[in-house]
């Protein structure tokens, strides 16, 4: 092995910087070649190939969003369009690609290895840490905390005015982020995709707590659960009193990384080198019970998350 | 003058405890009893009057909200909601008022003053910063400061995607806060309801702005000029570009008090005591280049706001 | 099992607060009642216990530092000071013990267990983290992030000047801070206590770093290594560079805690109720690759740390 | 006049980026070139000037530091050290200079200006705020919000322990930033330079602080005034209190500018090249009263500071 690339792709996420710095250092001191694609699969297109060294990758561990650049690409999952890239992409003479990003990034990543022949590795980055594999995905523990944040802020004004706040927050088809800004925040409800609720027996419950004395009432609504303002207007028909939508929005993608981000980023960035290195392929690296381990880069059934379960229960205790 | 009362009342905004503890304890320095009044004009209706002595607002002074709750409570305007509540009030043996909030509430506080005779101060207390008398009201430091802290975060996200944003700020009818923020943030463009703008204009400029290498555009809009999904509507008509909305809403009234909050916060607070015990009365203080005046509590003409022009001109040299 | 109590004890960290309010609500859960202890074992001299219920520790969760107090109480460790103490302890009705704290306070509460039959369970809060028998203790991450937000800051006058920046962080006896802070900073060096240090060596980096077009050199110095100025010293009759100290000092103590410190402390809070419950005692709760994991209060040999070992090996490669 | 230069010079201080940006964008958008030099008056010795438009300063507004590099050089004071700049500098053909600093950094641009016969004009940026001429100098506002931040966090700490806290801020022969951080945190001691004080009766005030029930003692020393650890060794041979030191040091230089910072430096900036346009030299451009106006660049003899006074009086009623 000679020469590796690498990019990211899909949304971006805090973190990703680092995870790239990661790779060229860690690439760089093995004696490889390094190449950057700009804007991920879109770069083939366009041919945003360009080498990086050490020096390329200073000043960036601490910056927010991807030097690098991302794009949403899904036509890239098309064969006919994936195609028209494939001899323009092995012209550079790359041995080994790393793609850090998300699921529908990672399935592209598969396309190149299996039917270009490049042995590739993912390094899983979302906000949304929906990604199979590992317990943390790049980007997660920066989103949670602006999204702490955010809530803490918006308790201070609902207090003040003894309203309800319905606050929604990413995560796409999971509530991950949800259930843990619940839990960090004390929020009297949470609401997310993967368990049943119901509107009439949370405004029961809201009730009885502003009966008991509570000031105010905090809803978080994971995005794939409902949209905050359906939520409201729900719950407008049965309760009388004020009720507030707060959406958080992409503030929650921007930002410096937190601590935890910058070494999860640093330590997967080496493992997907050091995979290369080792001959495998086809993997995502993740972090595991505190340990990295490679997986499979598509995996056919992906495994019910055991840890949603238990902050579920911590909430209903703690709340 | 023997005993005055403090209360919040309106939106709240941060540094608003640190005006109450400014008013208490100036008070107490002067021999004064002192009343809190909880949920403004509202704590009349339920007589909730409480006596504070200088330890009632230890702790307090960095926190954001307000301790002694607010409400928005524009039926006090109304002489025949307002009649029925004054015996209880004068039964409490204030002989002075300090209402901490923004117009309306000195609407309310005016009639308290003319009507049943109780001298009273206002302080001006909003994130809008739209009040006359003052250059700044409690809160818009620290409002400006959470939005600024936003759009940063966004403008990573924009930067790595390529994309325009709409970002919607608070303000009411005024575009203080859009402006300034636009000013902190580099924004390509502030849309605020004191000067018309025209899309099809804007659109042109962020097309050249692409052309000429910028990698993003960032749009403020104050909340009274549009709404940032309106704007977002009407620009994808006309450009073929990534557009995202995102409206900050609620978390921009809450957090800690910024430095420059807290010294305002005690100083008008001070002021206020200071101009009860000199017999002014109806009247607000303020911060007019840098020293304290009082001015009327109620003002006929609301005079046209200079620095905000000026701002503007910055803006249109600078971004 | 009917009544508990809970104390946090030692140098405080924050997510003490978010421990309590787990071991209260959870135990209140669980039909139990709940003293809490104030000032740690100082609080069994002055018999400081007073009834807690759910609502105790409402909106504590984001609190920084503990607002039942603690105290550095080392003569607890003497059988002289402990024994008085004993009868007006039993006499409170306690069936169980949770302490929120570090070594030092384990020790006392191993005593309590083992002598005063009283069964007790611990929860490892401490910024060092240093306890044996969890990956994490609480208060780590947020002053991890603290450091990491100096440092961030740091970096900019130092590259501003061109200048050397010896910058010295808490751990006790233990490099953990100190080599964590210098991974998520990119810092040039790190000198912790488990490993040895040559300053020639360190000198002649640096100054390699310079001739290689660096703007500025950041050495992160455990407070278990050395201190930063001794190093400043050592380093100034060597280099003839600007070279300043900073000494991070206590605000890495307080502070809000981050959303993964909230997180910790609920789980930890919960889980040492459900020990005291199931009838484990003499134990401490910690989280090991994730999971939660019952270990004995007092460690005979405590192990070496492997995660250090790997993270002095990221920074070899990444700084 | 057809092309300026600009540099920042002295102790670096945040908005100093901001504050070259409104130059840059100023300057430009009047048709003039710009020169930047590197590293204040010693970039004059190694003649670095390079060109920047419009685009050299995209990106820098938010940034910490200065992008242009600073450097302490007062042998620029001295002629014999001036003297042989002088032809390099004349060779640029350089015919108006903005010099970005403080008290030192003008009197080098007095000469300049005087001796070379280059108008020069500059702009205030300390975090010391002691530059006469000017209500606010940039970056103070940034350092000032910092201390405020860390003694917030500290206060977690002492409250937790019953601990006094001797903190020492910045500020070099001036009490603004102690005084001020003082005021904003309801330190219960602040020394400064402009006033006497007697440790004695500090500590006795102290005492009686804990006698009434405080949790903690804070008192903010600035650096003009005593070191916190001379003050922490007399305090304990008086007190039998436990007593901690913390010296906030040079994370109060760096860290993203606040709005406040960041808009001083856009109007100050522009002002500058407004007033060499019109002629003006050997001025500094400064905010009085909320309007910008010129004054001397090196004053005979500095005012005396009103405002401090008042924040004095606030910090005995308020404490």
């Amino acid at each position: 092995m000679k020469r590796i690339a690498v990019m990211t792709s899909g949304g971006d996420s805090a973190g990703m910087n680092a995870a790239v710095r990661a790779v060229v250092r860690g690439a760089c001191a093995q004696g490889l070649e390094v190449l950057g694609i700009r804007e991920g699969f879109m770069g083939l297109v366009h041919e945003h190939f360009f080498p990086m060294d050490a020096n390329s990758v200073g000043g960036i561990l601490h910056r927010g969003g991807t030097e690098l650049r991302t794009f949403r690409y899904p036509d890239f999952a098309k064969p006919e369009c994936r195609q028209p890239l494939r001899e323009a992409f092995l012209a550079q003479g790359i041995d080994g690609l790393v793609v850090i990003g998300g699921d529908g990034s990672f399935r592209g990543a598969h396309c190149i290895d299996t039917e270009w022949n490049v042995p590739t590795v993912g390094i899983p980055a979302t906000i949304d840490n929906d990604i199979e594999g590992t317990d943390f995905s790049i980007g997660f523990d920066t989103a949670l905390n602006i999204a702490v944040d955010c809530v803490d802020k918006i308790r201070d004004t609902a207090t003040s005015h003894g309203r309800i706040f319905c606050i929604e927050v990413m995560g796409r088809a999971s509530g991950m982020l949800a259930i843990t800004t619940g839990l960090c925040c004390g929020a009297e409800e949470v609401l997310i995709p993967e368990h049943p609720f119901d509107i009439n027996e949370i405004c029961t419950r809201i009730d009885a707590g502003y009966d008991r004395g509570k000031k105010h009432a905090i809803l978080i609504i994971a995005e794939g659960a409902a949209s905050a303002s359906e939520i409201a207007t729900g719950m407008r028909l049965i309760l009388d009193r004020e009720i507030r939508v707060a959406v958080l929005g992409h503030i929650q993608r921007g930002g410096e990384p937190t601590a935890f981000d910058r070494i999860l980023a640093s330590r997967l960035g080496i493992a997907a080198v050091q995979q290369l290195l080792g001959g495998k392929r086809d993997v995502m690296v993740g972090l595991i019970g505190g340990e990295i381990f490679a997986t499979p880069l598509v995996k056919e059934s992906p495994s019910v998350r055991v840890i949603l379960g238990e902050y579920v229960k911590l909430q209903q205790i703690l709340h």
